[in-house]
């Protein structure tokens, strides 16, 4: 994978860049639709390229690893061949997953153990086979496998947490290193910078994960319920030490001006199941603010959803017509809702780059957050 | 509305026709998607006309009346334009699912008073009220008020519902034919024949009809239970009267023999939600037969889900992938197994017309009732 680090703002310190994989080319800054189950919920893939001009879409390794399974993926030819989707994919390790369930994983030096929420069956997730799974699905990024502490959590929770993702990271990139790709094609393996709010601790996970010299970085921990100007100093505190050749993913993020305000300290990439979950609530992002289809203001709305948007969805169906089919519950306004928003974080970061690229970034930013987090 | 009657099958009583509206021309024997509440459940507009090939559609008039309700839809100008299909709609009188409500509904001969299954509100649907609904929404066929007699029901029930439906039809045509379209475009009534399962009911209901002589006639009544060999006796007793110069709509039909076997005793027009209900069920209409797709046999089968059926999803998806999203309880599984099914029953209907076109309807009709109806 090569990354081509081509502007940087001159008033921030956001940048523009070319990210290179085995299936394509990736415009940064950019944001990765999530696709959970191989699947980004009522989205085609046809639309995720011509409509919402996605790049590269993310996967999750838990799910992919319970259903469809590792047999059929590999059978398949991995997941890229099994849903039809020919561009850049990235997943994640699973272990955000595994943490949540809760009363059902155990966390070890090894690895975590953790019963299945489909069917209770039992497995283990460890750093090796986490990377091994990875290759299976055939990820054209994947990721360590790491603990994100919840927030709050005490200093020395945290403290031993970054330590022991420090480890397992170790042995994420020694079995990485020593297997090749299923299919013939380059996999890359990124990191994740950990330390929950703790400066000290980010600092140094920051700089260990520098150490180690991959493709690329993330970060990960953040957006998990700590305040956003806390989320905002952690992140700059760590791409201010992560190599700057190198794209940064800031995992889980965020909202629109969350996403705005990271670009503006440095971050390169981003996910996020707010557009497509919250499109499932009725709630729309919008180049003129935030609207909640739902609400009865919008009953004789027959104007389009978001002219300014160029997706089929966005200028087609009028904003009357979602609502009836919110209210309706009928399954088009997910379908119409997830592709106009997802359209829109799309749109929104490839605004940033035009901004980036022609030095204006800073202030505009100023605007549009302001702009985008309005509610109408 | 005109139909042009263009070919007669020399070895069964199946036609190919035109029918032109003032949304376009529809080329029969067709099927007509229904969408019930201005959406066809899980499939975007674009989708209906691009890959499925819908040339109507089917609006119920219950729902759309209750839901987004009548002073939305004349503000939008009418369903064409709220929904943004600009091809022919059609809209049933809303007797059906009135009397559907059971308890919450009551009959007089002034037409039905009932509640909403939505807030329980109450409601009064007259012939004449119908009528004027259908006006507003602004179908380019609109149906006669008629009560559908359950099945079984005996003769006496049968014989004055018949009578019933008679006078509500006269009623509605007074009304239609003493009002005009709401948006300058010409609208036209279909009026029902009813009578159960009962011959001398159906002739006498079918010569009352005929004799209204309006655009188009529709056979109602039938696909509530009876056995599919009554369903064709009645059918065939009612297309031997009314008139051959018209199109003929046999409603709620059916399953892709029922339609085969319909258009062989000379019906040109269906509807029924079978395709689209089924599909969010994971079952899937093939030109090789019928799939189940939730069965473990198509775990890994990576094959297409129908390569003769030229729509994007039935090549583009393979039967492991659908499988996968189903058994996941995705939004998308509903999408793709919804736009199949409904691009299957517009591909039969295709190939019916191209038949009977030949005129080798007869024969390869015999074949095809037998390779769809297979269970795979
Ligand atoms: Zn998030
Ligand atoms: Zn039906």
């Amino acid at each position: 994978m090569k990354f081509k680090l081509e502007v940087t703002d001159p008033k921030s310190k956001a940048r523009a860049g070319m990210l290179t994989t085995a299936h394509g080319e990736i415009e940064t800054p950019i944001f990765m639709p999530v696709g959970t189950a191989g699947s980004v919920k009522a989205v085609h893939q046809r639309e995720l390229s011509d409509d919402i001009h996605a790049q590269i879409i993310l996967g999750n390794t838990y799910h992919l690893y319970l259903r469809p399974g590792l047999d059929v993926l590999e059978k398949a030819g991995g997941l890229h061949k099994f849903n039809g989707w020919g561009k850049p994919i990235l997943t994640d390790s699973g272990g955000y997953q595994v943490f949540s369930l809760a009363n059902n994983r155990k966390l070890t030096e090894e690895g975590a153990i953790f019963k299945s929420h489909i069917d209770g069956s039992k497995h283990v997730f460890s750093p090796e086979g986490v990377m091994d799974i990875q290759r299976i699905i055939g990820a054209d990024i994947i990721m360590a496998f790491d603990e994100c502490p919840p927030y709050p959590c005490d200093y020395e929770y945290a403290r031993k947490s970054m330590e022991l993702t420090h480890r397992w990271l170790q042995r994420c990139i020694d079995r990485f290193d020593s297997t090749k790709g299923k299919y013939g094609y380059e996999q890359t393996l990124f990191p994740i910078v950990q330390g929950s709010v703790f400066k000290d601790l980010r600092k140094q996970s920051a700089e260990f994960v520098a150490s180690c010299e991959r493709d690329g970085n993330a970060i990960g921990g953040l957006s998990v319920g700590e305040p956003a100007e806390m989320m905002y100093e952690m992140t700059e505190m760590v791409t201010d030490i992560l190599p700057k050749d190198k794209p940064r993913y800031l995992m889980g993020v965020g909202t629109p001006a969350n996403i705005l305000e990271a670009i503006a300290l440095g971050v390169d990439m981003f996910d996020c199941v707010m557009p497509t979950r919250n499109a499932r609530n009725g709630m729309l992002f919008t180049s003129e603010g935030i609207i909640n289809i739902r609400n009865e203001k919008w009953k004789e709305d027959f104007s389009p959803i978001d002219p300014y948007i160029n997706s089929y969805v966005s200028t087609f169906y009028s904003k009357a017509y979602l609502r009836h089919l919110v209210i309706s519950k009928e399954i088009l306004a997910a379908q119409i809702a997830s592709i106009h928003n997802l359209s829109f974080y799309l749109w929104l970061v490839g605004q940033a780059r035009e901004q980036i690229k022609i030095g204006k970034y800073a202030d505009w930013k100023n605007l549009m957050v302001e702009k985008v987090s309005r509610r109408l």
